[in-house]
């Protein structure tokens, strides 16, 4: 937020020749974060991105080479390191790792701006090649994927999908078409129910 | 597909006037299907649907006088009659109802012109609030919360819920954002995964 204080860099031409900082870098990811949540993954612009944080367009690609994609990626990755999230599912008690898998995902989930990251990587997963990369590889490779992997449990691709799929779709009635009984539904509530599913999924061999 | 061999109705004025018939009717609705499947909810229109199946827009809106919305519930319902999905699945041993329920869904998505449908509907109801209504409404209240309501588990309505966020949020993993280990599981592998999850929701009173 500092850096918004920061003299303004050159208008056009000096692409990757300011050295920028830390903090620069941090100003164009909460400008993304917030475009992204207003606009959806389609309609934010890297240059609109680039004028709400106050740099040139050129800083942007400095930063982020790989453009829209690799911002919306660093949107989540900021907020959720998926290997810290990883980490404390598969600490503890293995009988109760399903129920770990979900209060975690609300807890994370419960912060409002990362809610709002989340619900548009969703609803634009839903129509964008790209975002429904992103949730492929994110949520399931990079999240239920390891932790599937590290519990030993048969066919843990599957596994991990399936996992992610009831967590989606959770997420989808709850968040976003808002059915009743479960947007009504404390936290309590959806991990008592979702808890021995995850963890059927996740670390039962007999299916 | 008969009455596309009618005489094309008078182009204006007669809003109500013409007599019609059944096969008109599912004149439309075809064209709908085909247009809200091609084009989403959204940016299929009424004018489109009515031009689409050859008649005059006045026969659409006299037809179904709510509109849009009323067009699209009906391209689901004609092929998809909720009453008789839960009568087929509440009818038959009880402890294999959730197998039935996911069986029967699969059964339902399978016609490719019904996928495209639901695909349609699933994608537009995260952005749309018509279409996140419809959800709620037909899956969620016409199909799981009946079949929640004849179980007689505890807090039908919250385990209706659970039981349509899983199947919703399979659906979207398995056929929209496409993760590999679900889009390439076989139908029985996903019945036999998915089974004993919708049981618990839809049948154990234990939580």
């Amino acid at each position: 937020m500092t850096s918004r204080d920061l003299p303004a860099p050159a208008a056009t031409g000096r692409r990757g020749r300011r050295p920028g900082g830390d903090d620069t870098r941090g100003v164009i990811i909460e400008a993304a974060r917030s475009a992204f949540a207003a606009k959806g993954y389609d309609r934010a612009s890297l240059r609109g991105i680039a004028r709400d944080a106050g740099v040139d367009p050129a800083l942007v690609h400095h930063y982020f080479k790989g453009g829209k994609a690799e911002l919306f990626a660093e949107t989540l990755a900021v907020p959720i390191n998926p290997a810290a999230l990883v980490e404390r599912i598969i600490t503890g008690d293995p009988d109760r790792l399903g129920w770990r898998v979900i209060e975690t995902f609300l807890a994370v989930w419960d912060a409002p701006e990362r809610r709002e990251t989340l619900t548009a990587l969703i609803r634009s997963s839903m129509t964008t090649d790209e975002s429904a990369r992103m949730l492929r590889e994110y949520l399931g490779r990079e999240v239920f994927g390891r932790i599937a992997a590290a519990t030993g449990v048969s066919d843990p691709e599957l596994g991990g999908a399936l996992a992610a799929s009831q967590v989606v779709g959770m997420a989808v009635m709850r968040y976003i078409v808002k059915v009743p009984a479960l947007a009504e539904a404390s936290n309590e509530q959806v991990v008592a129910r979702l808890g021995p599913v995850l963890q059927h999924y996740l670390m039962d061999n007999e299916a």
